[in-house]
């Protein structure tokens, strides 16, 4: 027995970047319950250098679209990267999601050695086969991004707790 | 083609416990440098109910030995939960990685459908199959866990960055 690609990639990000949706409609009831602008809390980090929640949620969804959407060879769905509110996120995560459901298992089972090129922002290249790309790239960065919102938000006083991140876990 | 559950698991945890321990030395620098107690790093948490750095190391290990172990039908180490300095807490990690080095891909293998029941600590079981253990409720949470050690360092001002947390990537 072995486990396949498919089931260690859609599923898995779909459920999390669920529960990360659901988590940001529990930072819009603590932001109008306080009486703050919510983009206060979509602009906070934990360090001056680091991202600020709204862009771990774009990355978040980045690294589950470019995993899942390379693997099976699809086109890759672009954002303006302009969001500036929670119901702007949370439609680019549902978008994200609803790209991950159309791809089918069969597009991305069989897909451990493929070799995939990666052009990053700084013009460099990376090479990666389908099995390294979601283990030992996609995945850690998917869930860095996830959990730093998470910790983000819940250094803000946000009430949430570790169900949250989980979500409701999927049938595997 | 298919995955092995061995090659999601051990040489996954291995990469990112290492890189863990790499971070605790830059941590245990940057202590040293700014005439700081290393122990009031390690007592740093994002929230008044989150975990502190000591427990978030903890609990990366313990996800670790948990899964792997038990794919494994391995008898799990254990420790006293006494670390109180950096020391002491690469030292678990050291113990981890060697405990997770000692198993064979042959263990792990072919457990996708053994089915493990974890009593949690409130005394509640859980039923898992390797598959949905591994996948869905052990990288999740070691993830959670390595990136939440790594926040806390950076909002404390260490000097760290994504390649601090992504370590050496493995050959998949």
């Amino acid at each position: 027995m072995t486990i396949s690609l498919y089931q260690t990639s859609v599923p898995i990000f779909v459920q999390f970047l669920t529960s990360l949706s659901a988590t940001l409609d529990k930072a819009a009831a603590f932001a109008e319950a306080k009486k703050v602008d919510p983009s206060v809390l979509l602009n906070t980090r934990l360090a001056p250098d680091m991202f600020p929640l709204v862009r771990q949620v774009r990355a978040a969804t980045d690294h589950a679209i470019s995993a899942c959407g390379r693997l099976a060879g699809a086109d890759l769905p672009t954002f303006a990267n302009t969001e500036a509110s929670i119901p702007e996120l949370k439609d680019r995560i549902a978008k994200t999601i609803d790209f991950l459901k159309s791809l089918k298992a069969a597009q991305i089972d069989g897909t451990e050695a493929k070799e995939i090129k990666i052009t990053l922002p700084s013009g460099a290249t990376r090479e990666f086969t389908g099995q390294s790309l979601l283990l030992g790239n996609s995945l850690p960065n998917f869930y860095f991004h996830c959990t730093t919102a998470y910790d983000i938000l819940r250094h803000c006083g946000v009430e949430l707790g570790k169900r949250d991140f989980m979500g409701t876990p999927v049938s595997l």
